[in-house]
């Protein structure tokens, strides 16, 4: 059974005909743009109008000919679609470990409802099991870099091709890592204060609801 | 009397031979920076490594010959001199109006010192007389305008020779007015809530001192 497919599905059953959709990145997302695709092509679904976190989420939806727009022409977005990489209680969120976490976080807030989808592996007692992408700008990366290292961070440029990667908005990431004995929020808030930080891919308030999808079925999650 | 240059000129007796400088940007610190030209031509100060917080800036200095580098390979600096638009009795600051608050804020957190240098007119008692700078990545534009409308903030984006200005980061910028009513501290934070926000050129806490000319000669302020 995959479990990315069954939270695609069961997440598909909140889209209704004539709505304005955010199209999530990532291998858990991209399960979501295809079964949308099948819907809108075997007519279960019509009238709908999207738009993309990345590039490579709009490359997808290109491909299988659901119908794209530039955000400002969907918002308010009725309804967003989106993995994440962590997940805890509080819906929470830890995202862009797939490099879009500044269009997701721009396309997630504007919309009414973000459903996250994702399998049970994602969800966690703690943020910060994994890294922390901080999107920065290239003029700032080497000293924020250096900073990040004295605050114990651990930052580490990520790599793509041998080369730095660039986002779609032009920027570095620098991947850090959460101390286990600090809070994620504390840690998020001393990383803003420094310029040259465009964004981090901690999601504090954005998600709305989960979609969880394990081995003994679906589970929902919802903001309290 | 020009009081941009009596700032200026204060300012530049801070500056010692062997020391790391921040240039600023705009029409104070131009005349610094023509000053610290003129101070390493005929000798009175040697040994100089300065990094410049614009293009504009970059340029100016390599005309004179005044050795400049890239951000990394100064820090942290000594001492950072740069203009501002606005300036209250706590040495908060609104900077930006030239287009260069992202690289300004950049450079000048990473300097042990930061003086302000202006003339008596941009102190102010309340910080937001004119508009506040918000640096936005064009992704998110259209949707932070609308909803900085939606906020009573009534901004608009900056313009240059017929076409939005792109800064040196490849940012564009709106400009915010801050409502009578509210503590610009107040309103910074509600932007920065918003995913596509990189900066805005409200500096709270980076400037150590400034040099204040007026028609009765220069005052110094300091943060307590």
């Amino acid at each position: 059974m995959n479990l990315k497919i069954e939270a695609a599905r069961a997440a598909l059953q909140e889209v209704r005909s004539g709505m304005t959709l955010g199209l999530g990145t990532g291998s858990t997302a991209a399960e979501l743009v295809k079964l949308l695709g099948d819907a809108l092509r075997d007519g279960t679904l019509r009238d709908i109008r999207c738009t993309c976190t990345s590039e490579q989420t709009a490359e997808q939806a290109r491909s299988l000919a659901i119908p794209i727009f530039d955000l400002p022409q969907v918002v308010p977005i009725d309804l967003a679609i989106d993995g994440a990489d962590e997940i805890d209680a509080a819906l929470r969120l830890i995202k862009g470990r797939g490099g879009a976490l500044l269009r997701e976080k721009i396309v997630e807030q504007q919309a009414r409802r973000f459903i996250v989808i994702a399998d049970e592996s994602k969800v966690v007692d703690r943020l910060g099991a994994g890294v922390l992408p901080v999107e920065v700008t290239p003029f700032a990366l080497e000293v924020l870099q250096r900073r990040f290292a004295g605050m114990a961070l651990s930052p580490v440029l990520r790599m793509r091709d041998g080369a730095p990667r660039i986002t779609d908005e032009g920027h570095r990431i620098l991947d850090i890592t959460v101390p286990p004995d600090r809070d994620i929020a504390d840690v998020v808030a001393g990383i803003r204060e420094h310029a040259g930080v465009v964004e981090t891919g901690f999601f504090p308030t954005e998600a709305t609801e989960a979609i969880i999808a394990g081995e003994t079925g679906i589970r929902r999650m919802r903001r309290s």
